[in-house]
C-alpha cells in the first residue's frame, strides 16, 4: 500500500498554552515548524507578571499566530495563599527550595488545561501542548510525568472528541529547552521571565535564575536587560 | 485498639459544586445531614437559566452555608456551540435524543471540578462532590463513571494534597435522588431546573420534563409552577 502524501494530510491543529515566558515559546514554535495550525492561549490570572502577556500577545501578532487571553482572575477569590497574585513577597533563589512553594497556585495548571481542553474541542484541534519541563517536578506537582498521564487519560474521555495533552519538554531541562530554540534561531528577547513585573527583569527571583543559568550553560548571553 | 468516637474526628469539609438544581440541593443536603463543613460552590458561565443561581444563594444563605458564585463567562469566548449560552433554542423532549447533544458545553465539567479542586485546596476540604447520574450519562461524557474515575485519578496527584471527587448519584436516577430528597424532608421549591430562564417553568425542555417524570414517578406534585 502507498502511503498517503505528507501534503494531503490536514496540517494537525494545537492549542498551545503559551505565557510568553521561553519554555512556551520555545513550544510554541517547535509546532510551528512542524507545520501544524496553531492557537496560543493565554491566561491573566491576577499573576504580577503581568508583562508575559504582553510579550506573547506580540510574538502572535508578528507570527499571525490567532491568540486568546483569557482573564480568569476571578478564580483568585477560591485560590488563595499564592506569592504570585497575592501580596506576598516572590522568593529568590532556586526552585528546589521550600520557599518556592509558596509561588504554588492551587491546581493551576489542571485549571488551565481544562480550559485548553475546551477550547480544543471547540476548535476541533486534537491536541493542548504545554511547556511543563524536568525543573517544574520538584515543586509543581501539576508538572509531573505523572499528572501529564492522568490528564490525558481523562482528556481522552471527557468530551465527544478525544484530546491528547502534550508535554515535550517535560524530560527536558531549561538549558535543553534553550537549546532546541538557539538551534531554531529564536529570538528570546521576544519572552519575558521575571516574577516580578518591574520595567527590567530583576535577575535574583528563581526564574529568572534559572533562565540566567540555561544562557550560560548554552554559553550565550541573555539579550534580555536586568536591573 | 479502640475507636476513636466520632465527636472527636474533625467533621470532613467538602466542597459542593452547586447549580441550584434538584440534584446539587439535594447533594448539598445530604453531606449536611452527615455533619460534613460545606463550600458550595457555583459558576456563572453565562447560561441562559441564571436564575438557578438565585435559587442556590438563598438556600445557602438560610442555611449558613458559605456560597461563592464564581463568574466564568470569560470563557464562553472559548467554548463556541452549546445552546445552554449562545442563541440557539433550548431543544425540548427527553436527554436521550440527538437534539440534547447542543446542551453540551465542552469540557465544561472538568472545568468547574478542576476550580473546585482549586478552591478545596485553599480551604483544606477533602472531598469535591458533583450531582452526576445516571441519566446524564447518554448525552454527557463528563457525567460517566470513567470520567468520574478519571478524575480522581488526577485529582489525587495534581496538588501535595490529594482531593477526592465524589459523585453518590453517578448510577442513580432524578428519580431515586429525588426520593432521597424527599424522604429528607426536602422542599424541592427551593430548586431551579429549567434550561429557559423565564418567570415560570416551561415544562417542555429536556430538564423539566426529567424532573416533572421524577415528581411523577414518586407520586408527589412538584410545588414549581409552570407555564
Amino acid at each position: 500500500m502507498s502511503q498517503i502524501p505528507s501534503s494531503d494530510r490536514a496540517p494537525e491543529a494545537v492549542v498551545v498554552i503559551y505565557s510568553g515566558g521561553m519554555d512556551s515559546y520555545t513550544l510554541l514554535n517547535r509546532y510551528k515548524m512542524q507545520g501544524c495550525t496553531l492557537y496560543a492561549l493565554s491566561f491573566d490570572y491576577g499573576q504580577r507578571h503581568k508583562k508575559e502577556l504582553r510579550y506573547a500577545g506580540q510574538v502572535c501578532q508578528t507570527s499571525g499566530i490567532p491568540h486568546k487571553i483569557i482573564d480568569i482572575g476571578q478564580i483568585n477569590q477560591l485560590l488563595a495563599g499564592s506569592s504570585l497574585t497575592d501580596n506576598i513577597q516572590v522568593p529568590e533563589g532556586h526552585y528546589e527550595d521550600q520557599s518556592m512553594r509558596s509561588t504554588v497556585v492551587p491546581n493551576r495548571n489542571m485549571i488551565m488545561l481544562s480550559l485548553a481542553i475546551g477550547y480544543a474541542v471547540s476548535v476541533r484541534a486534537t491536541k493542548v501542548a504545554y511547556g511543563a519541563h524536568g525543573g517544574d517536578h520538584a515543586i509543581y506537582p501539576d508538572c509531573r510525568p505523572d499528572f501529564v498521564a492522568k490528564m490525558n487519560a481523562v482528556a481522552a474521555v471527557a468530551n465527544y472528541d478525544p484530546v491528547v495533552i502534550s508535554a515535550p519538554y517535560l524530560h527536558w531541562t531549561k538549558t535543553e529547552i534553550l537549546r532546541e530554540g538557539l538551534a531554531m534561531g529564536l529570538d528570546y528577547s521576544q519572552t519575558w521571565t521575571c516574577y516580578n513585573g518591574r520595567e527590567q527583569a530583576c535577575g535574583r527571583c528563581g526564574s529568572c535564575v534559572e533562565r540566567l543559568e540555561a544562557f550560560a550553560a548554552n554559553g550565550q548571553t541573555d539579550p534580555l536587560c536586568y536591573e
